[in-house]
């Protein structure tokens, strides 16, 4: 049986580990909020709001390295082992994984702003139907860990497929808009970018769902997938 | 004075550190060796060498696991405090650094075999020039981490100024050959992706920098930069 001390002790850490997941839930709800405000300002042209997601980045960014920090000193003082010891290291990948979804967001926030000096695209149904997706795949995820659900992680893992179509078909209707009228060159490739920045949250959202797995089974997968889709989407030169 | 046992534990784990870095030195070679192979494949328009490229990365990626491992395991058995704990979190997000940089250098391999269908652009110097500065970033940063030398991983941190310049440089030309001709549009469009790759290197190697002043001085950065430099940059609507 535990001695007072010991479960003192173990109290104490397990309140420590509560903390350091409550704080990575309000960290992936501000990624998810920072998301939407992004993708709202878009497609309502709304540059406000885009210049408040640019603005509160910095609220992620503290967080992260609070709980990077948080998690150093949960290791050096308390010496965990075996799934308190994967959750920390989760933890630390996790909130880095949600910081780098904040800087996505807050580019597309910043391209927002970019532009709404041109005349509105007609993309940007394609843009929020990718975004929804997208976003739908990050609540998933952060329901998934709290409830440390690897079956519904995997699921969000298969969900990325959804996300390379739109990608590759919203790749391909920009394309078209640029070789139509070159006046549609500049604001489309912003919005190229925004296209890769959905993707990339997409990856984000599959790492965080890695995690799970790490943290519950204790493996990791046996192979990252890192591809672009749009690789071999360009139209041939003389195409057109 | 020490124990023979507690000698013996302590000798062996400076031994594990020392592979830990040595892994890890071998990890920064091969990620530099990618971005050389990767930059090369696309200003000789070599598509063999290209292909190598995008094979090898799983080779990085194996690593980043196995340093991964390693990392938690040697938490877990040494129960390592100050110093020492500090180095094995930084390995993990350096490896992470690294992966990512390779990750980057396949996807500029795999541009290069799309673009190798279209006619050659006069882009090539301008891009091999900022790979130069990035490559010579990643060089600096490593050989900065090994002699834990904060003030060159400072230099490091300086000269990504450099990087966003070539960067927002080489995005107005791409612009300009897309709005001369629309059969460019393909090719440059995976060109701004080249681009925008480099620059993000630049950034990871930043990351990596970062991490020797927190090891050495136990500090975080306050703030970390994470801009696109081109988001004020593309010409208006109605400027041609």
């Amino acid at each position: 049986m535990m001695n007072d001390r010991a479960e003192h002790i173990s109290k104490a850490f397990d309140e420590e580990l509560r903390l350091l997941n409550n704080r990575l839930a309000e960290m992936g709800g501000m990624a998810e909020a920072q998301l939407a405000g992004a993708v709202e300002a878009l497609c309502r042209s709304n540059a406000e709001l885009a210049e408040r997601v640019v603005v509160r980045d910095k609220e992620i960014d503290a967080l992260d390295l609070e709980i990077d920090m948080f998690s150093v000193r949960l290791v050096a003082l308390r010496q965990p082992v075996a799934a308190d010891l994967r959750t920390i290291f989760a933890a630390i990948k996790i909130s880095s994984d949600l910081e780098r979804i904040g800087d996505l967001a807050k580019n597309i926030a910043g391209r927002t702003l970019a532009i709404s000096r041109f005349p509105p695209l007609p993309t940007t149904v394609s843009i929020a139907s990718m975004a929804t997706v997208v976003q739908s795949m990050i609540k998933q995820v952060l329901d998934a860990w709290t409830a440390r659900d690897t079956q519904s992680a995997a699921d969000v893992c298969a969900r990325d497929v959804e996300v390379d179509q739109h990608y590759a078909s919203l790749f391909r209707e920009l394309l078209t808009y640029m070789m139509e009228d070159p006046r549609n060159i500049g604001p489309c490739t912003h919005l190229l970018f925004v296209a890769k920045n959905l993707e990339r949250v997409g990856d984000h959202t599959t790492n965080i769902a890695e995690q799970i797995g790490y943290v519950v089974l204790g493996t990791r997968p046996p192979d990252r997938q890192t591809h672009d889709p749009t690789n071999a989407l360009v139209p041939e030169a003389d195409s057109q």
